[in-house]
């Protein structure tokens, strides 16, 4: 896809996101838009492209660091609470509480039956969340191993991605299988009909972010709606079912 | 029961909560206690008996007051959940999240799809906290419509308890009977497995609170816990069931 | 003094404390009072009676445990902002950033120049609150080494107070001299005329609580003020200056 | 200024800015960079460039809303303090407590009498943050009454700026002395030797982002400080003096 080309659906695309903002402000609605994804997956650059021209007083992105000895001895859940979406708000998590499905797991930052509970009863908070009328939303950036190889390399010479560059980081390629499997059981067990996954495939950034946008404005309603625009690509958008696993990357 | 007796017997389960605090900081336990009641019912004189001798700086009382405009707009359990107790902490709510129940309800601070949706969901939000291993009591302290007129009237001309009289308390006896209802209805929908209510009969303060506390500690395990003094009575603790909804005031 | 007459007395000082806060709540006053003295000097005592029968939705007691790691590397005064009152509301401090200038040095919790730089700036800090309209009181309870020990021997056999027992208890004693020091040049550098120190002499504590209650309610003002009960004594209370120094034990 | 040639300086520049962040975080420093200006002066823009490539984990922008009913009587600085950076983290305000100066003054969201202390007392603020060892920067973004004319004429067609149209901007043109007015008195009484006000010339968007950067970079310290890149051009940057403020626009 072209630059040019790509800058114009962008534009009529952040256009849209203005107008749905305008409509959630005005009716006090509360979203919350979750993206996980593997390292270098592309969750920084998508929300970049959702926030772009939004309302900075009302729309937020959540990235937390690492949970202080307090944090760490409360509810799992407690922190994130306060980080939530309040009426005519939009927040972006870059990741979320999905973390212990998936980095924590794999790197054991959690106990085994830490990691179960959770997958237990992430349902309940979700539930509790979505019954509120809260607009919610769970995307999976996917990318296939070779492309997560080109960009961690990449990103060692790239002078503005200097602090990307984790220990983490380091292992996600060596991990490959294990954050395979984790996310594979996450998507079988935090699936629900009220709150269910949407995998992005990610390794062209340009055609991820512009059907990013488009499924998530085709999925709400605003005045000034353009259907037209809105129509994604079911190669690029996959919802989560036990076929589509099979069409992620492994 | 004379004022010797009751303050000896008090002296002695509060040098037991002062065990018990001690065993929770030690073991990073979560510890959250809820009192709910009809106004005058004692819920502020018996947490200040459970709290009278714990570490302050590791026991807290919330007493949450009317939502701003935005908690208005958020989650409604957002408010409550950096409220929550962090490890090795024990919180005492006057009254809590239940006010949507309650007070809310029959003084129609909240839509009845309010009021029906909290009911539903209320379950969900408690097992989430129950399997964070929080330890977790509701208590709703009972008393009579007599009792209840005879404390309005003497709290009016109480020079103590003066901050005590609202324009809500004034219509608390009127509304006797829709008070009733409300928490029939919340006993019968919010009497969970992992998270039960237990009704105190309150008309005598000094056996609500000796038995209260009584209670609390029979149902946890500290070093130094000593059996005996915490056998509290049926009479005036009830396990609440279909059975015993009928022996609360009426 | 007789427990009889005390009682008498702290039930009509309180009643007085009970018309004052229902005067702050209607002007929507800040209070902040703040509580400081060695181990053992009474701090939690003092404040009991200050609450006891205040509208716990309207006030609120402080102690805030060790810093977190985040909380060390913010700017000194953060985390207590927070915590200061809102309108028409009273708070009590019990320990307050004056840490720094007492545990903190004696115990070399902080830099010579962390303390040097709190004893610069804390007079902006509490010129920033005064000048708010923030009605600001700083007590000092003083005791004398010989009660202290006292109170430090009882406290090891009082199974009420077993959770007081500190590892910087301990030293209280053996640091004397040093708490000693930290505290007169507190009072030398820290005794603003916007925001002044108030020292209770503490040894006897029924005299402490009603002398520092009467003092408080003595310097503000509200409907219905009995000015005859107000009446401190000036054996009890040392309003600070380069003479009263000397009359706090050394 | 051609598009090649600035997206090229730009880059360069945010390199420098990436360099500058892990040296930051490296040693924990506390980094605040206020933005104040009228409508239109490229707030929003240029805090987007400084931020493009910064870890997002590490830094945050601050656009606070309208007080809560509890904010408003508060503090007045109150809720500003939970925003300041911490340790390692570097914090943006895109507007900040000097609302109180312009706006609110111009408004009369304030009264003559909370401006008046605000002007007072804001030093004694700003010098505890200082002298706390945080990095403290005050830009005021500077335009000419014509272009901000141009700039809210456009702002009404262009359909991504639809947010930004508020009915204190539509008074923004008429109010043009006015808000004069109240900046250069705040120019006079709050240009701190420890905390100067920083004038960005900005009818040129590009040469003010790019210029706005050069000074901060130029004004601090890290590894890999490329000091050719950070000459600034001094008809864009005012170092505020009473010789200055004659070249503000008026």
């Amino acid at each position: 896809m072209k630059k040019k080309e790509y800058n114009k659906e962008l534009y009529h695309l952040q256009v849209q996101l203005v107008k749905f903002q305008k409509h959630l402000i005005e009716k006090d609605k509360k979203v919350c838009v979750i993206f996980e994804g593997r390292d270098t997956a592309g969750k920084d650059g998508i929300i970049k492209r959702f926030t772009e021209h939004l309302s900075s007083r009302d729309s937020r992105t959540v990235a937390l660091g690492v949970p202080s000895d307090i944090e760490k001895k409360s509810w799992y859940f407690q922190r994130y609470v306060p980080q939530l979406p309040h009426g005519g708000e939009i927040v972006f998590f870059n990741r979320s509480w999905y973390n212990r499905a998936g980095v924590e797991k794999v790197m054991h930052f959690c106990t085994p039956k830490q990691h179960k509970l959770f997958l237990e009863e992430v349902g309940n908070f979700e539930h509790l969340l979505v019954s509120s009328d809260m607009v919610f939303f769970k995307f999976y950036l996917d990318i296939s191993k070779k492309e997560q190889e080109r960009r961690l390399k990449s990103r060692k010479v790239d002078p503005l991605k200097q602090w990307k560059l984790s220990p983490i980081d380091q292992k996600a390629s060596s991990l490959w299988d294990a954050y395979t499997e984790a996310r594979n059981e996450m998507f079988l067990k935090t699936n629900f009909a009220f709150a269910p996954w949407v995998v992005i495939h990610s390794d062209d950034k340009k055609e991820a972010r512009l059907n990013g946008i488009k499924y998530f404005l085709s999925k709400v309603d605003y005045p000034g709606k353009d259907d037209k625009l809105l129509v994604f690509d079911n190669d690029v958008i996959l919802q989560m079912d036990s076929e589509n696993i099979k069409r992620c990357y492994h």
